[in-house]
């Protein structure tokens, strides 16, 4: 079965996923990553994970050392605890070396981490690359913590050890590749993480079960370093192979739909996304690449080139639970993945189907003796003639699916088995370039 | 002389004729179109009258027989005359077959054809590919019909004959051709039929009687399957020769005027057209080709690829009484022709004059030593002085005529005489390609 | 010091030199034109002054005899000074023969200029290629004049000599050319003359003392004439070298801001223009070249198609006082010159630094590691960041700094500082064309 426009229901199974690795403490490096890919693999047997030493130089970067966090707690003058790890691992400052420390509230300023403005939320704060130690906690917890002594106990080490990665290629008929890209280390956040990956793992299974003009390179990595360590590794592959793809991010809750183009905008990335929101959700939102924030920072930096995309529901940065504890499996529901799906989903059986095709024969063919009329009169049949007709119209062997749709104005998923259907009316051939 | 921008008064000799076209009752083939196409004739002595066999193979479509109509009548059980042929041809189904039957009111309904939104208003139907009969009426008379047996009558044939088209070439100084192209199938009715014919009568006579560059072609076929067979008989000719054209219809009420580029736009017709009714009236519509539906279809096919748009003034289907006993010569008036004929007259007079000058010399000549100043003044010398030195400020020996009428946004009429000042002040020259 | 976006004050001193020169009685040739050409060169000592002989056939033009004016005086029935040139040298029409006569008020009628709308303002009125004498006098004046009659006297003859203009070449390390030219042949006005000649001195001024990659030309030259007669002269050399430039008029005044791009638009000149407008005075207003009116007329004409703008202040034509006596050193102010200024001095900074660069590796680099982020925080430090990365994101090796600033939405004066930082830093290099 070829690439079509049915998609299945994903959207409970994917959202079950996300509980499930919802507990899992990720960060750039460490174990927590490794659980996460090691989970997946069991979704997707070929999904291969592979490790860069700490230390290794990748372009301008140099891969940092694991993280390895057991127990965090802070306590109170009384003895009472203010933040514990196992509570929520938002609670402590991502990457943060080990303590074991009394301090004064005053001292403790310079390691707390709040929100005035979203009482109730844990911000999420990382420092990776200087070393600092801290702990994050509500606004109303903060405010609660009265003068006195704390002691603040991180029991975390970084260590040699091993950046990890994941990738799944799915073969096509052709060498040519699209790429689908997530991230893999935040911890307990919903939609600005898990959404990615179980969303990119729904599609990879559904473009498993299809027969695909091109082929799929799924990527699960830790954000930047990870996606600037894939592509040091990929470089010369990538550049030659990649016809399109797309950063899979923020893409599990209810809001709106957002896409953001390549750098150069004007890709088959981007004219299959627009396209396939377009046809999902008309009034999504397009973004800048200057609001870029994700792993397309890397693959569209010069000298990569790379044509990718993102495609999103609610973008980072665009929601107030971005980046806090409220940005839960509350937020994220199984019609919102479902909907983020079906967008990507869209989006990858248009690249996959931009053919080119033109017509047989000059002038308008006669439908009516070809059985191309509908030989039941239905309310759309008109409009079902007039999309016929406008396909032949436009079968001049220059336009390809994707502007042909745009041209006669008319969703995708219409015109692909009305193509079809003149292919087999010898009334289309496909232009072989 | 050359083809210029003065046009002749036309208005109330096509309305004439188009009274005298009236009452014709024309279809796709049989004695009416060659009673139109004769009586054109008599306007045009050189137009030539084809003829292509029924049953050959055009393309996708094979020429249908001729249709001969005799009478038709439909009465009822009283024996009075519900509708009949003699009163209004539209009363009958085009191409319908024989029929003498006796029949309930209840097994008339699926031959009887009306508008309940349009109760005075006898609609325009035909069946040319799938055998049938039937007899069209105005809603108040269907409402009146009681039940009872009808009897329908219709004396008609198909028989093997030929389809009639005519076309009339009028040389100019080069084979280069300007294509204008208008349908004769249509009965009784006036915009969407007869001012088309009448106005390309009117342009062919003024042509005729100018010294032109482009040699012109003008085309009298049955819609559709005439102009499949015509591009089919001439299809290497019409690619080499063909630098612009239109469709004439729907081009003889006093409402609005329209415009439907070619398929690709911005052809020489396209861009030819839009400055003239720029001109001519400057709140025109334009539209999009994906409401074409006449002749463009054919001309503008992948394959065929000629640069045809079409000017009009209400455009098919964009008037209530299209395709109706409404569409009559009331709708159409002398001025309504006229306003359509100066129209195309204004777009065929920028394409046949459209060359490229450059200036003979940098900078600005000194216009006054050469008396190009106006040695009267008049209120519009300031932008008569503007004008002349926009034009040579843009005579850069790229902008042809009509991208410089349109840089320095001034009228044709008004640039192209300044024009032939400047040239024989040996301030520009024709830039030779 | 390479040319930078780091300005003088010049307001005060430019003002100064337009009171200077405000009382100098200019025409197209003569003794006028001459001393603003030698008070100029004592502000740029090389400052060459060229001479063209009456009666050279420049082009399509004659260069125009001498005009040598000694006095001029209109006398009422009672003796009464109506009209004298030391009172206001645009008491005489510009160019006037000489006149010794008596006349009536209504003989008279023929050589008066005023301006009803205007009462208070004497218009400036020439008559350069037809001989004609005239006085210029305020609407009130005229009121008062008494029939009786009146005594004319023009001392003015007209005397073969030459034409001056003056050129000034200041090497940069290329031999391609900066241009910029201005007018010195209108009597007592300032916006509309003055404001050219002191702005583009203390242009011409500020670029000498600075290393340039560009060699700059600046022109001082009767307007179209002196224009046409310098093309005339350099044609070659301009079109070989000219890379951008500006025509520098009426740009002293404290209203708006104003641009006229080159008759192309898209030039270097029109780019670097608009980007450093948008820069100074975001709300400038744009004019189409359809409304030029200086020498950009002859610079941009077929044939020389240099590419020159104007950056104005209040644009001629489009303020009430211009072409009167009202255009005076009030309405240009020394603030009013500092703007215009400081607009071309950000167009030719623009200019001199557009340069294309890219990035050193791929994916982005590590600002962190390098010290690029700023050390100590402030507010802008986060706009400063996303604009390092941003520069870094497109850092292409396509994009020039113009274009670099436009699609990163950042002001010029900020991107080139934090472009010097990332070449220091080995993150970005220079693209050798």
């Amino acid at each position: 079965m070829p690439l079509g426009f049915e998609t299945p229901e994903i959207g409970e199974t994917a959202h079950g996923r996300a509980r499930d690795l919802w507990p899992v403490c990720r960060s750039l490096t460490g174990p927590g990553v490794r659980e996460t890919l090691a989970y997946l693999q069991k979704i997707l047997p070929d999904l291969q994970v592979h490790s860069v030493r700490s230390g290794t130089k990748v372009f301008d970067w140099t891969v940092p050392k694991e993280w390895h966090i057991r127990s965090a707690r802070l306590t109170g003058p009384d003895g009472e605890v203010v933040a514990d790890f196992v509570d929520n691992n938002l609670h402590v400052v991502g990457y943060s070396v080990g303590v074991d420390r009394e301090l004064s509230l005053e001292e403790l300023e310079g390691h707390l981490y709040s929100l005035p403005e979203q009482p109730d939320a844990i911000p999420y704060i990382t420092s990776y690359y200087k070393p600092h130690w801290g702990f994050c906690v509500s606004q109303a917890a903060r405010d609660g913590m009265k003068p006195g002594m704390y002691r603040a106990v991180i029991d975390a080490e970084h260590v040699d050890g091993v950046l990890n990665y994941a990738d799944l290629i799915i073969p096509g008929r052709t060498e040519e590749e699209v790429l689908i890209s997530t991230y893999v280390c935040h911890p307990s956040m919903a939609n600005n993480e898990l959404s990615g990956p179980v969303v990119a793992a729904a599609v990879a299974e559904w473009i498993a079960q299809q027969d695909n003009h091109y082929t799929y390179r799924f990527v699960f990595v830790p954000e930047t370093i990870g996606a600037i360590a894939y592509v040091h590794e990929h470089l010369d592959l990538l550049r030659l192979r990649t016809v399109a793809g797309y950063v899979i991010t923020c893409i599990g809750d209810d809001r709106s739909y957002s896409f953001l183009p390549s750098r150069e905008d004007g890709t088959l990335s981007d004219r299959a996304g627009r396209l396939a929101l377009n046809s999902v959700a008309p009034d999504y939102k397009t973004f800048s690449f200057l609001t870029r924030g994700s792993d397309e920072r890397q693959y569209c930096s010069p000298g990569v080139d790379l044509p990718i995309a993102s495609i999103m529901r609610t973008k980072y940065a665009e929601y107030p639970e971005y980046h806090t504890s409220l940005d839960d499996l509350t937020l994220v529901t199984p019609s919102g993945l479902q909907g983020g799906f079906e967008a990507v989903a869209q989006a990858l059986a248009i690249i996959d189907n931009n053919r080119t095709w033109q017509i047989k024969r000059p002038c308008e063919p006669q439908l009516g003796a070809r059985g191309l009329y509908p030989s039941v009169s239905t309310k759309n049949k008109a409009q079902q003639v007039r999309t016929l007709l406008n396909i032949v119209a436009y079968a001049d062997g220059k336009l390809d699916f994707i502007d042909l749709c745009r041209t006669i104005e008319a969703p995708p998923a219409d015109v692909l088995p009305l193509v079809q259907k003149l292919l087999e009316g010898d009334v289309l051939e496909l232009v072989m370039f």
